[in-house]
């Protein structure tokens, strides 16, 4: 089952020629997730051959312009493109205002249904649930209201063990073996894991947006496949924090990966100082060997 | 006196990868003055190496989407610049309102003064009037509230015809003349004229925003030099504006240039549907032969 994470914009606070600010898109069995949706995504979306009606999920992570001042233009993009399936939006109460502000002074009606999922931000809360994912929030430390997001994949039907499946075995019985069931076959209880394979370990991602170093995540987080943590400055830097940027640096977010236990850490979030992005990379990697950066329009495969 | 103009984008609706929505850049005598501003615009203005802090008057014609999505974007950018200037906001009442709704969930203060200026729209209004130009709106019919932007060069000094100068003429005198005035010189009247040159034709510049075809601005943009009118589509579709999308075809627009008797035509708010944008140009020429195509990061000058 496909489950990739391709990078639309990996950069902090401003856009320049080539850099965009933070916008992900999730793809989970070719259901299509986006995660915050900066300045500029929907050209992004574009310049990746993306179609946007195939997204139908949208995850915004807090209101600081550079995590969602694209949405709008998308929306209405969707909009122009006759979309009519409904569109999930979830995101700090707030943005709701802000769209509907800009409904009326533009005296626009969508196409198609908005449905907005406000989430609060004080507990991890659960956003979605249906038959591949579901999607948590990871509350943040970023001074506003902020929520990461943590997907997790969800169980799937078993696969039968072919050489040893009986040739005269009845369809019923083979999706009660599937749905994980014993059953009673020529008189003879039969466990299911005789005819069965072991289930596929269940992937997870989890998206830790905008913060300061945070170890209140960790539990929620623990043992995460893929981790992204934003990763803003250098440990050189770190005074900047203590003025109030409430970030992190590339040596913060590899210590999170670290003591969770994430198989992989992804940091992104670069603040735009820096020209060459390996002194970020380098330094994770002191703390964290698995560690790689975001890179805009590549395309990561979330594996366990 | 520098009067030029530079494309930022010339777009409709939707922008894509390599085309951007509406914005434009004026310079008059160093000053910028910024028209519309699309999703992208300050993306745009880094491109073409314009620093956003000369910016210090935004004119926005209307609340669609695709003329001001990338204001908050630079708005915030100019305040991690640590802009300290006064910028001038000019646009139509609700703006403020969307503005305040972003800096009230994203908890912001700018670090400079933004004041703000609505305007009406029923009938031209002198927005700014300094040393170097006015600028009046230009009422359009676009369905909802918006605006063109009439830039109008005042007039300057009179220059000094050296070859005809006294030479003993005192400095009090030649600034008297160079003011306009007559003067008495060794017990003569001398007029003005025969020791200066004839003053420069004033240069004047009309951004004619989204608008369908409206002979009610002809009377304003009389003998304009330059005229910047919407052309959306071509004529064999002029059905999409009765269907109520309150734009123009290329030949409208050509038609209001040569009915205002402007000099020189130049067509934007491009459909994104025209590969090739010269059946658009060829269209317009039929009617108005000195028309360019508005292109992007391409400088235009205002000539009288």
């Amino acid at each position: 089952m496909t489950f990739e994470l391709t990078i639309l914009g990996a950069t902090s606070a401003t856009p320049t020629v080539g850099k965009h600010p933070t916008s992900q898109l999730l793809n989970y069995n070719d259901q299509f997730y986006l995660i915050d949706c900066g300045e500029g995504t929907q050209v992004q979306l574009l310049r990746y051959d993306f179609k946007f009606n195939r997204i139908n999920h949208i995850f915004i992570s807090h209101l600081h312009g550079d995590h969602y001042f694209g949405l709008l233009g998308l929306l209405f993009s969707m909009h122009l493109q006759k979309r009519t399936n409904d569109l999930h939006l979830y995101a700090p109460r707030g943005l709701d205002e802000i769209i509907l502000t800009h409904f009326k002074h533009s005296k626009s009606v969508l196409h198609y249904t908005l449905i907005f999922h406000p989430f609060e931000g004080n507990e991890p809360e659960l956003l979605l649930d249906n038959e591949d994912i579901t999607v948590t929030t990871i509350p943040m430390n970023h001074g506003i209201l902020c929520c990461g997001f943590l997907f997790r994949e969800k169980p799937k039907k078993l696969n039968i063990n072919k050489e040893r499946l009986p040739t005269n075995l009845p369809v019923p019985l083979i999706l009660a073996l599937k749905d994980g069931e014993d059953i009673f076959f020529e008189g003879k209880l039969i466990r299911n894991e005789e005819l069965t394979l072991p289930p596929k370990p269940l992937r997870s991602y989890a998206f830790c947006a905008d913060t300061k170093y945070t170890e209140s995540i960790i539990p929620q987080i623990q043992n995460v496949d893929w981790l992204y943590h934003e990763a803003t400055f250098t440990e050189d830097l770190a005074h900047r924090i203590e003025e109030g940027t409430y970030h992190s640096t590339a040596k913060q977010a590899a210590m999170i990966a670290k003591k969770s236990n994430a198989k992989q850490l992804i940091i992104g979030h670069f603040s735009v100082r820096y020209g060459d992005l390996n002194i970020l990379l380098q330094e994770a990697k002191e703390v964290f060997e698995n560690t790689v950066l975001a890179v805009e329009g590549h395309t990561y495969q979330i594996t366990a």
